[in-house]
């Protein structure tokens, strides 16, 4: 830092500078471990890749929040130097010098206190896992066809399962490919159709997961606005006037973070608009079969495409379990046949054992009752927090309605910062999401995520009582 | 071609166009479908893209077979335009661009007929598996565990089979990551150090799994001679000389395609070598417990590495089973960290009931007996195909004494092509894999690989004969 005492310093190099002087005080042995901090809005600010000694991983990431004034988006890359000779970051990848840390993960660390009512976390609820029929099915595919539940499979997926899905999804099996969770769709399209500076138009908010595969491909985010109804259609034109879209990605049903559902008339216009500017739609739709209010209308853009311009994304996570990792893509056949050959150099194959569970299940006719099952678990306890949302914080608060899928999304005042209330929110007792981390632009610090999935009646009405007593 | 017409043709623009006529005359349907082929050796003789009308990717896979002399080393990519409205090509990545199909898998859609004895693929046997152990332990997790065996995980991999990994790797937990198979390894791998044009040096000849990774990457292979004791020391320092090699790629244990086992000397030789050019290793390993013969010698590279330069791959698949998909990474804690947040990005974590069968597996301290299983029941195999060998090919060919793995590889006399006799061995019911796809310099046309895992004893013997038959 000495030689750059004369330059006027920008106010963030100015927090760095202070804060590595509050580490110090901090910590006696912080000289031991050289660190880089490379904060997305340091880099902003020109101070890419500043050194600071400083002892742990965690100071340094509640710091980067510090410096971000609260609003930290995303913790940032820290990076520590090698033990050994070899300096591993010279070798890297432009692209994994872009990779970015989900912020929800590095929240995860800090929030298994039991006694801490969890609204935060987006996992669904382990007692709605068809578990017992798993049981039994994974004990026949394991000791009756083993050459196809233990052996390597076909890339793009046990056939009868594609077909299944196909079939689900009113198209053809060659358009349908399943992958290791949605998750490796999202991967597997960002490497078929991003080169970095691509612009992909996400929703403010959106899903973290979504940005994170498209960051690794080091593209551009462009946010676009929503409002009840969905992504509002002015504000898409409008960025795709400014900027050259390549994608948009967009989550119609019961979004994540937000919990909106967008309207059909929306989804028209948002075709409409992708149709004029030539850019693809990626459609992640985890959520659609989670409706717990009836005239909710979930049909899907993709059905309305006929040009090939929609690329469906599904999975049985959220109907079935995460742990057995098994999603898909509906998209036109060139692109699904790329995207098997981008899967055979990424996992060859997804987990056989998994699929050959899953195939059996669906094949027995059993999903359509499952789905019922769900839907009934989180009826209840979606009404459970809407109606403790009202009881606590109506009238300063609004919140998302969340006709189906696992969150509500809540906007309190302007002036209230929910990522910096998080440590007095784990004190009380209760978390919670902040929700800036799904805004690209940095904005929605007086926002939340709240997921009404995983607590039981009783503890989810009083961690709502818990979180009006942080935020009173 | 109209306007090329009045330019000289390179040979290869000319085969394409000959082509072009001969799938005329061999489908009426011809003009109904339009498909570009684009192959390495078509972008080398700037015939990039050009344009062919065809009916069947089957007919222009065999036809590239034909332009390139009957060496296709990897069958090249086959475009079809779209029948909607959108062209999916003009939106693709510049490393979609780059993404080779296997050569090995297209292959195998063809072997599929239980008339024909298969020395082709390279798949565990399936008697190899321990399915019954697998059945009860998968009851029992997913009865007793399902908040572990079916929700989300840590994209680490479950901690207490990293730190079993660990343990028998002799490294840190916090040096290992688990994998969605080895393959998975691979491209993270690849994600994380990688940058378009990066060179990588390889084996020749080497892995189809591990070229793809890299060229799904846009990085440049450079391959690098083998003998009988593994890398030759002179090539790959000659190669280190002429390049900026970013990593080198090997298989020191029973090599993929090769069978053969690096000598420990090779191993001091190449280590020493990447010190003095700066470059990383990645090592891969999936066959070094496959140990059939007493005094082979497996230590792995890694095992001498203090400086972080080697990042060793391992995986259950051939000691375990591969639709389970589980492999992992160990390599310096900078590097595994980076790593971890490009899994996250990839598929957020790898499947959980995988990772809980295999953890409970090895908890229960089975693995042990279970690779002496796997020993025994390869190490006849190995002896009945290399005694059949010495039998039908002795005096005219030579061969890999495979010490271990699953493979042998044979080198005929130099005027034989196998690629071009793959049809008269099938229709003599025999099939291997022809070599050249393994040597990215497109050498090896009068090589195979033979795998002796996959048949009955008494077939396999009969197998070999067949073979003899093919090239009498």
């Amino acid at each position: 830092m000495g030689r750059d005492q004369a330059r006027p310093r920008p106010s963030l190099r100015r927090g760095v500078h202070r804060f590595r002087n509050r580490a110090r005080r901090r910590d006696g042995n912080l000289e031991r471990d050289g660190a880089d901090v490379d904060h997305p809005r340091c880099r902003a600010h020109a101070v890419h890749q500043h050194r600071i000694r400083a002892g742990a991983d965690r100071v340094i990431v509640r710091a980067i929040g510090l410096l971000s004034g609260g609003r930290t988006v995303v913790p940032g890359r820290v990076r520590r130097v090698d033990r050994g000779k070899v300096v591993i970051e010279k070798f890297l990848s432009a692209d994994a010098r872009n990779l970015r840390p989900s912020a929800i993960r590095a929240l995860a660390k800090y929030i298994n206190d039991p006694k801490v009512i969890s609204f935060a976390g987006g996992s669904p609820n382990p007692e709605t896992f068809p578990a017992e029929r798993f049981a039994a099915i994974a004990d026949r595919v394991l000791r009756e066809r083993r050459n196809v539940s233990l052996q390597y499979g076909p890339t793009r997926g046990l056939p009868r399962l594609c077909e299944f899905v196909a079939a689900r999804s009113r198209v053809k099996s060659e358009e349908v490919i399943l992958t290791t969770g949605s998750q490796q769709a999202l991967d597997l399209i960002s490497h078929c159709l991003l080169d970095a500076g691509d612009i992909v138009a996400v929703e403010l908010p959106t899903y973290i997961g979504g940005t994170s595969a498209f960051y690794a491909r080091s593209a551009t985010l462009a946010g676009v606005a929503q409002d009840d109804d969905g992504i509002v259609p002015e504000s898409l034109d409008d960025v795709a006037r400014k900027k050259r879209i390549k994608l948009l990605y967009t989550i119609p049903n019961f979004q994540n973070p937000s919990g909106r559902l967008m309207s059909q008339r929306r989804r028209d216009r948002v075709l409409e608009i992708a149709n004029r500017h030539d850019f693809l739609i990626v459609e992640d739709d985890p959520y659609g079969d989670l409706v717990y209010v009836e005239g909710a209308d979930t049909t899907p853009i993709k059905s309305r495409d006929r040009d090939g311009r929609v690329l469906y994304l599904g999975t049985f996570s959220k109907i079935l379990a995460p742990g057995v990792r098994c999603g898909w893509i509906v998209g036109p056949k060139s692109l699904i046949d790329r995207v098997e050959i981008a899967k055979q150099a990424a996992d060859l194959c997804s987990g056989m054992l998994d699929q050959s569970i899953i195939d059996e299940y669906c094949h027995a006719g059993e999903l359509p009752g499952q789905i019922e099952n769900v839907r009934a678990f989180y009826r209840g306890k979606r009404a459970l927090m809407l109606s403790a949302l009202q009881e606590h914080f109506g009238g300063r608060a609004h919140w998302t309605a969340a006709s189906g899928g696992l969150f509500t999304f809540m906007t309190l005042s302007d002036s209230i910062d929910t990522a910096s209330r998080i440590e007095t929110a784990v004190a009380n007792g209760v978390t919670y999401v902040p929700g800036s981390p799904f805004f690209v632009d940095g904005s929605g610090q007086n926002t939340m995520r709240l997921t009404f999935a995983k607590e039981s009646d009783e503890r989810l009405r009083e961690g709502v009582q818990r979180l009006a007593h942080v935020f009173a």
